[in-house]
């Protein structure tokens, strides 16, 4: 097993690598793992998402416990929508309540997959290759908003606004899921703890179909789905997810406000020319 | 109003600029601008979708005339879903049927709004100031699995596979969408015919009230949503949707291959470091 994080250095830079007794040993990226050479305390760099995925796959009812909780049969392909890359930030940054939404926002604790190569109608052989490893995501959700329609179920807005795919702290590459439980703290009182075993479909198995419906890259993050024991966050809670092996995600729900907004920074936008 | 483009040139490299009398002049991007002082004869260049969004924003439910037949009210809200980056193909590229599905696969012509600059929580003043021009989009549909699943319908799914939506083959800046209808024509037989003045959310008021949900980036796309006439394509059918002033996208779709998947090229993937 190894740990993978992303910093930004005081410089603005940003530095991606293999963290271990307090140094970041740099490496190139996450899609090309090559060592740089350069080794920094990692005291001096703020840590950021492990990652900057294109999209996030968020995946709905992917536990039989939720499932059966649900009374809804279990999938035979993954049933997901989209997460937009805006959404994500990192472990210790705020999730900001939207100026325009006042009602309920719930916290789901997930398993998260990061994809490290790019495929496509991959076997579950492949796809097992194409996983970097594993981190964890606060799957975000309005939840007033998803049923607001009775017409169409409002899945990519309810969870697309800006800072609601919390992804972290680090990628863990190796890791034994399989024996893994899932906990969920709201203010240090547990709301969650489901073991991964409990999944539907397997990390492998969900690159692999859902491969075959789109294409994924390097960096690209799967959420596999929660299970029991969502709730709702109010201003000023903090939502602790921890796995054993990966580490904890904490971010706390920040009250509405006016958000500047920044100019685009070289390099973010989607590269037009 | 000016027309701009975006092209492979023989090198590989990509220009984007305004295209006049078969030359493009051209510009250092789409968020800035600026000449380079650059003239290239567009007979020499391959056409690329117009833009590179980062994110498809895709409205279902946005025009009158196919509300009032499908009998559903007309939204307080625009409704949508995310078409991901790896969906966009260009003018004249094929639409590929997936390896993984036989079934019915839909047409739909829209009229796209190319977003120029970041916005975020904009008034409609603001957000008609952050359209960069006007596309053409085909919104494509695997019709069959929308409701495959009674429990969620699959709207990121059937409509975010690669390939699936197609942008092109031009952008108009200052463009009067308010007179323009939309035609598309299956294989040279006319099935929408639409005026864009129907549109219940007109495209300020969607920048504004989307950008409240969400970080609008520039380049990113939001496809209006369709009215009366959407069909089915069969292979090899060719799809052509035109408005004028604008100009015409069309795309076959082709029977499914496989696909080999292509290394990543610098700079596509989502940037990881």
């Amino acid at each position: 097993m190894d740990t993978w994080m992303r910093f930004m250095s005081n410089d603005g830079g940003i530095v991606f690598g293999r963290v271990e007794g307090g140094y970041l040993h740099e490496y190139e990226s996450l899609e090309q793992p090559v060592p740089t050479g350069a080794v920094l305390s990692t005291r001096a760099l703020t840590p950021l998402a492990p990652c900057a995925p294109g999209k996030v796959i968020a995946l709905w009812n992917n536990f039989h416990a939720l499932a059966a909780k649900l009374d809804k049969p279990v999938p035979t392909h993954p049933l997901f929508l989209l997460k937009p890359a805006a959404s994500v930030i990192g472990a210790g940054e705020p999730i900001r309540r939207p100026l325009s939404y006042a009602g309920k926002i719930a916290y789901e604790g997930e398993l998260g997959i990061v994809i490290g190569r790019r495929c496509r109608d991959a076997s579950v052989e492949e796809a097992a290759d194409a996983i970097f490893g594993y981190t964890l995501v606060n799957d975000v959700t309005a939840a007033d908003l998803l049923n607001e329609n009775p017409h169409f179920p409002q899945w990519c807005r309810a969870k697309g606004f800006d800072t609601f795919c919390c992804i972290g702290p680090a990628i863990v590459s190796g890791f034994a899921w399989q024996q893994a439980h899932l906990v969920t703290k709201l203010d240090d009182v547990e709301r969650q703890n489901y073991p991964l075993a409990d999944m539907v479909f397997s990390p492998a198995q969900q690159v692999s179909l859902i491969s075959q419906d789109l294409t994924l890259e390097p960096g690209d993050v799967i959420a596999c789905g929660t299970s029991v024991g969502v709730g709702s966050i109010k201003d000023g809670a903090t939502v602790s997810i921890t796995i054993d092996g990966i580490g904890t995600l904490s971010n706390t729900l920040s009250a509405a406000h006016a958000e500047p907004v920044a100019p685009v920074p070289p390099g973010v936008a989607a590269g037009v020319v």
